[in-house]
């Protein structure tokens, strides 16, 4: 309790601010509004023109253009950002990338129109714009988009001495590095050494001996899924980024491998409640309705198979009414069950804990749970059916059903995740729609099956 | 597809070796063993026994317990953490945890039952031991618990050749720093340097000189999870904690932080889907079948009010068994809508996008697109009502009855995690369960009400 207080009261102080800056905004007051702003983080900066209403958010632009620098276009989410460049004067936006790393540069550029693209190629100079014109021919999603091409290194012979040395005079180091990187003649990184190291070492030591064992490469084409893995697996801070011949050719940092995971975790929950990928809480009416229609269009056509069953028996229902009252309890439980074992399965692929290596055991024992915790349920709910009915054969095929049903569920909850993976298509894509109709489609037909052949 | 094709090699290549490493551990080859294994990073250790069935881990440990340190103790879920310690030898526990630092000891110590904490804490020394014991007065999931307390300080007016001279005398430096933190007399922070400033400056430079912009503190006490949140806002690499009295007590790194956002999205993941918090891919049946007993139970109450407002209209049902067969498609249509709004919802309050400020717009944004989004599937269903059964009187109660679902599914979905993270309970705990049930009490109430009012 005490955390989400603390929390309720950061809120209260944000929201106080927000409210103060819309004053200032209305009342054009530009004075009052930069001495609101100006404080502010670039990543709160961002959340703020996030969080604003569209008609907010362009007189804010208007009045305080000046304000928004590269950092802030990186915060941004990629939902309004081509919309805030679009509002700033072109000087605003050439002087606001030019202040960035290339790698930031290649993010904002990915999600813009080409008429956007132009704009902000044109205000680089020239060595960056060709940098990021390389960044840009690696594939959407790679390493080679998510590297920053400024990398320190040094030969693999020198000494603590002449790195130290290399650095103090060195010109345009970038923002942030970790480590000095040691590339043969032929520019191959063979080994680095974090900078913790090369502080504590003695002058004269050689920079080979001091080379830390957590080094690995990635290559430029690798997915930016699996270099977030290995960040993560292996604990990393920067990893060299090499090309097809082995050459070094950037680095990646740990803040952009963890950004990364986070925008994959997000698309999986997301693929698993059906909402477009891209989705987001800035968009308005007209781009939610199109990241939701197609799921519930899917759900449509499923869920009119289950009532294609359910119209099998329509002569068991009009016999014995009260099925039809028990047939959400079949659909809930079958429901909930199979989002159980469906998100584990998804879950543990995602975070590769389930593998060729115990997948058996894992759909084994999401069986057994499902006949157990079948038939825990089917004993209470039998019981509540014959208590209320007082017909006790109606309680056998509730009972009976929902063994069936959580069977199912939990089964298809791992089965067609996993087969997903196999085929090569995201596991979170099988989402409550297939899986829960598979489950709802069985369970009514075992349900209204064994109702016809006990009850009628 | 190559993404993915790639993954599905990388995992025919763990399969292989898994297999290998079953064999020798049947086999009792030691030597063989020792082979496949050593070269294993320890994370992937760790991985490969959480993969493991028991038998064959108790199997693996008898044999190589001497290969099991302190990174793979640290690296294993917590759900067979115990059972790993348990297995090993004492000595071999007491080796592997004096080579790790406080905080990964705390880490460990934390999820163990007391024996086992016993067994560990006596194995430290007992400058460590102190360490730990004071880590673990920190309340659970705090920046306390999380910190290490190896840190690297400089007096504020020190220079940067001081610095050098300093940590290249220094014994004892933790194994991973990025920030010289400079602390006045009374060991308060009062700002950082990079290594990489340290390095890349002259030695007579004033360390107060060259400290970053970026430069915060977290107290002590402050939750784990406001703490991930400001290094994945913040894009910081280390943070100094302090305690009650502004006090200089540790620090935390980004890997650390990274490790809390990732447990936290599995939290809000497994919380949406209504299984318990630590669940994991390696628990047997009976942990599994504890962890989904309880939501399942939930939801057979709730799906019993929601048979119970069915129930009522038994009559109509009798009259027009058609209806029957139509429920499964207003419970699936609102069951969908209600888990895109609801995950949406809890996501954006997760990464605080959704707060005070915009929260009255994105109610009303899930209004305006339930709406539609009802109109578009009422029109679409009751069109192919009317083709079916050729009742227009039944497409009219379909279609009217869908607009109804969407609208409530997506408000309460939005309504009711907005509500619970007001109250201060964690709004991934709205999950399925509730908003759904609300969602179909309503609907098949409108739905048998409306056909009862317009059909009978």
């Amino acid at each position: 309790m005490d955390e989400n207080l603390a929390i309720m009261d950061e809120d209260e102080v944000h929201a106080d601010r927000v409210a103060a800056i819309l004053h200032a905004v209305e009342a054009g007051d530009i004075g009052r509004l930069t001495g609101l702003m100006a404080p502010l983080h670039a990543a709160d900066v961002a959340d703020l023109l996030e969080q604003m209403d569209p008609h907010d958010r362009r007189a804010l632009l208007a009045l305080w253009s000046g304000g928004i620098d590269g950092d802030v276009l990186s915060e941004l989410d990629w939902s309004i950002r081509e919309e805030v460049i679009d509002a700033l004067p072109d000087a605003v936006v050439a002087e606001a990338v030019r202040t960035l790393d290339t790698d930031d540069v290649v993010d904002i550029l990915e999600d813009l129109e080409p008429e956007g693209q132009e704009k902000i190629l044109d205000a680089l100079e020239v060595a960056d714009r060709v940098a990021v014109e390389q960044a840009l021919a690696f594939p959407e999603g790679s390493a080679g988009r998510l590297m920053q091409r400024e990398v320190v290194i040094a030969p693999e012979h020198w000494t603590v001495g002449d790195a130290i040395d290399y650095l103090r005079a060195a010109e345009n180091l970038p923002d942030q590095f970790y480590h000095v990187i040691l590339v043969d003649p032929r520019m191959k990184p063979v080994g680095y050494v974090t900078l913790g190291r090369v502080l504590s070492a003695r002058r004269d030591v050689a920079l080979r001996a001091i080379t830390e064992d957590s080094f690995r490469t990635v290559s430029a084409t690798d997915p930016e899924g699996d270099v977030a893995y290995m960040f993560n697996q292996y604990h990393l801070i920067s990893c060299p980024v090499v090309d097809a011949g082995g050459r070094l050719v950037g680095v990646i940092t740990i803040d952009d491998a963890m950004n990364v995971l986070d925008e994959e975790h997000e698309e999986d929950l997301l693929r698993l409640a059906g909402v477009g990928d891209e989705s987001s809480i800035a968009d308005g009416v007209w781009d939610t309705m199109k990241a939701r229609l197609p799921w519930l269009a899917i759900s449509l056509v499923t869920a009119n198979i289950a009532a294609l069953v359910v119209a099998q028996f329509e002569a068991t229902i009009a016999q014995v009414v009260v099925l039809a009252a028990l047939m959400p309890i079949v659909a809930a439980m079958g429901g909930n069950a199979a989002t159980q074992s469906l998100t584990v399965a998804v879950r543990a692929l995602a975070t590769r804990d389930l593998t060729g290596a115990n997948a058996w055991r894992v759909v084994r024992r999401e069986l057994a749970v499902g006949l157990l915790n079948g038939m825990a349920f089917a004993i209470v709910m039998a019981g509540a059916a014959y208590a209320l009915f007082g017909a006790p054969m109606i309680g056998a095929v509730i009972g009976l059903a929902l063994i069936i049903t959580l069977i199912v569920a939990a089964l298809a909850g791992i089965v067609v995740p996993l087969a997903l993976d196999r085929l090569g298509f995201d596991p979170a894509l099988s989402s409550g729609t297939f899986v829960i109709t598979l489950t709802d489609v069985i369970g009514f037909f075992a349900f209204l099956g064994l109702a016809t052949v006990m009850l009628t």
